[in-house]
């Protein structure tokens, strides 16, 4: 395996950071101009259910919803206004980021029309799922352009509810400046999964158009949990992960080389455990022949062989753990992200959380995670980036770290224990 | 938190092994006279469904299924056979067992009728789901009775087809000689889910009749799979365990401070990383209180101090790095188990793997792990194992283990690396 380390810039320029999680989109009522009108009626309708559920929100949870918004109000209107935006993210240490629909996640207010956006999958009418996509599609290409250097957005497609209208819909936002992605139903619901060949046109639209595919959490099953939120947050990393194994192990990264899929804001600590499990169920490991016959031949290399070539973690703020568990999890495929304008990440006060979480990490390893990986997923303008963040990036040194501190040659192999334990080959 | 290995012999004295995870079951036509005569026209089809089946995997994986027949022919029939089955546990240094429905995991031979064991939540009628595990419960019974010290049977009780018959075959069951738990569908599919309280009764008659509620692997979302096996290998520990966290989650050990539950043959590697999140999100994080005040009330402990007393698992032929893990998971919660008699165990060479697996464990814990876990789980009769392991458990000293080793006394505080990470106070 060839080392994502190499050549990584060791001294105390400042780092290059990309927020691989970020949230954007309008108020309500202003999605209005970018709908088809034919949806004019439901619109409407929706509009008032959203304020209704902000309303509500308020009557349960009033005092934080005030807290947060009345601490926030200038930077909270980065959601949708870009002079604002780059404010803040300059404020944040921020030079690039991949963008995310539902730019409020505590009282649900900046919202693809007909919730398009993170549960798109809970949508039934196919017509609504699209056309609430679409007019967040055209906002969001007008948002990006204004800097597309600095901003990668991630269209909504939702492929569930057509395959052909999604592959239209991918044409159509191909080559768009600054649109790097495209964001898929995190559950199929009744649909077929995302390993069926049903799908393959939407893979090779995608690879040809050189957007990355994303599910990003935000949904699960809904009526298993009996109204228990507990039995949401515990949950909601397997079903946002899933459709990897889905493509992974169905080999589409084979069928479609330049497919790349990135998972997002949902961890990053159950990487480890799956690879080991995916490598020596699906490798070389003799003890389960029985089982891995049954894929034969679908996939080519190692699961483990994937990430950080077509696989992508935006791991969002790390915890310590899954800071530490880096080199096994993929040097070269986690990607750290503020979840901006979200208060479960790091923003506005990113600076002192990298400052206490990555003290005792290399500045190469940092540069991987903060940054660069996130540039070599969604092939952004290095030379760009690099501009903006000489001017907002936070120095290493100003991070309290170690500039003599480096990452061990053999750190990546240490780390995957798997391969001493099932006495596995490192692959080439 | 009490130290569970406070008293634990580190003498050279035999091992009281339990296998917390063993197998047996009828071929299907004797189960005949087990069953109510009312059913006797479906259950002919189920034979030759049964039969159809064999062939078919004899079609598929010939080789296979005579090389693993044809080498443990006699042993094999310790899946019905007592006589047996005891000298096959002997050898194998195994003084008691936890009992499984489903013998044959290969042909799928020794099932119970119309597939009430290891996949009954993919039943659909009712009727047939309890009479196939009446069948099997009768059949259990009698199985168990030829030696209550050493056998735990475990009877079906498919929940999800109806609360007032389970909890009256629960009351049936309670106090027969060596029935020591229930297994419940490990899905609960189109039903409620095991959160709510419309099941309330069932673990309300559990508790009371002392039997040890189960979920066991087996099941998995197959219409997701696209007849690709790796997509199942890969989830089914999350579709076994799903049901832990509906229990715990939703207070069911608060209400019956009584009941225990156990998952079954789908690893451990998945519990550290789900205490932590659970015991960090709906304990005392301040970082989620917006979260954990949904929960508010409903659990009275953090989530893992209803490890090793309220909730166990039957973690069979676990992993090296399993039982490296051993105190984040719960040294006092790890039941080891064979499998027996099916190929993905340790069975026929368990003294051997115990030695190349536990040689660098302190004797304490290994003791846990092997037996005293699953005493205190099932609250099965100590002397009389103890006797039976003086003349069949290996010694210590035979899996090549320091005697001199000792469990440090504060491994388990350590091991859970959350609590310092978090700042949180360890349990009193």
């Amino acid at each position: 395996m060839p080392n994502p380390l190499e050549g990584v810039d060791t001294s105390d320029a400042p780092y290059l950071i990309v927020s691989s999680d970020t949230h954007a989109g309008l108020r309500p009522e202003e999605y209005r101009e970018y709908l088809d009108p034919r949806f004019l009626p439901q619109f409407d309708e929706w509009v008032v259910a959203r304020h209704e559920h902000r309303r509500m929100v308020e009557e349960v949870n009033g005092e934080y919803v005030a807290k947060w918004e009345g601490e926030n109000a200038e930077g909270l209107r980065g959601a949708y206004d870009p002079e604002v935006r780059d404010k803040e993210m300059d404020a944040d240490g921020i030079a690039g980021e991949v963008i995310f629909a539902d730019g409020d996640s505590v009282t649900g207010q900046e919202s693809p029309p007909f919730g398009a956006g993170l549960a798109a999958g809970q949508i039934t009418d196919p017509e609504l799922a699209f056309a609430g996509a679409r007019a967040h599609n055209r906002w969001l290409v007008e948002f990006c352009a204004t800097d597309p250097v600095r901003r990668a957005g991630v269209a909504l497609v939702p492929i569930v509810h057509g395959v052909e209208e999604s592959v239209k819909e991918i044409e159509s936002l191909a080559g768009r400046p600054g649109i790097r992605g495209i964001m898929i139903p995190t559950m199929w619901h009744e649909h077929p999964s995302y390993g069926h060949p049903v799908y393959d046109p939407v893979w090779a639209a995608a690879s040809e158009a050189g957007l990355v595919v994303h599910t990003h959490s935000g949904e699960g099953d809904w009526p298993s949990y009996n109204e228990n939120w507990a039995q949401f947050v515990l949950e909601v990393p397997f079903w946002t992960h899933r459709p990897l194994w889905q493509l992974l192990l169905s080999g589409k990264f084979d069928q479609f080389p330049d497919l790349r899929y990135v998972v997002v804001e949902c961890g990053s600590y159950w990487v480890g455990d799956l690879l080991w499990k995916a490598d020596t169920t699906f490798g070389f490991n003799a003890k389960v022949k029985k089982l891995s016959s049954r894929i034969k031949g679908l996939i080519s290399r190692l699961p483990s062989e994937y990430f950080g070539t077509n696989v992508f973690i935006g791991a969002s703020t790390m915890s310590r753990e899954e800071i530490r568990r880096r080199h096994m999890n993929g040097v070269d495929a986690l990607m750290w992200g503020t979840d901006y304008p979200h208060p479960e990440g790091s923003w506005p006060h990113t600076a002192d959380r990298l400052g206490s979480d990555f003290r005792d990490v290399s500045v190469e390893d940092t540069r991987l995670l903060l940054g660069l990986n996130a540039v070599n997923c969604y092939d952004l303008d290095l030379a760009g980036l690099t501009e903006v963040a000489g001017r907002v990036g936070p120095r290493p040194s100003a991070l309290h770290q170690d500039l003599s501190l480096r990452t061990a040659p053999d750190a990546i192999r240490t780390a995957r224990w798997w391969f001493d334990d099932y006495g596995m080959e490192w692959p080439a």
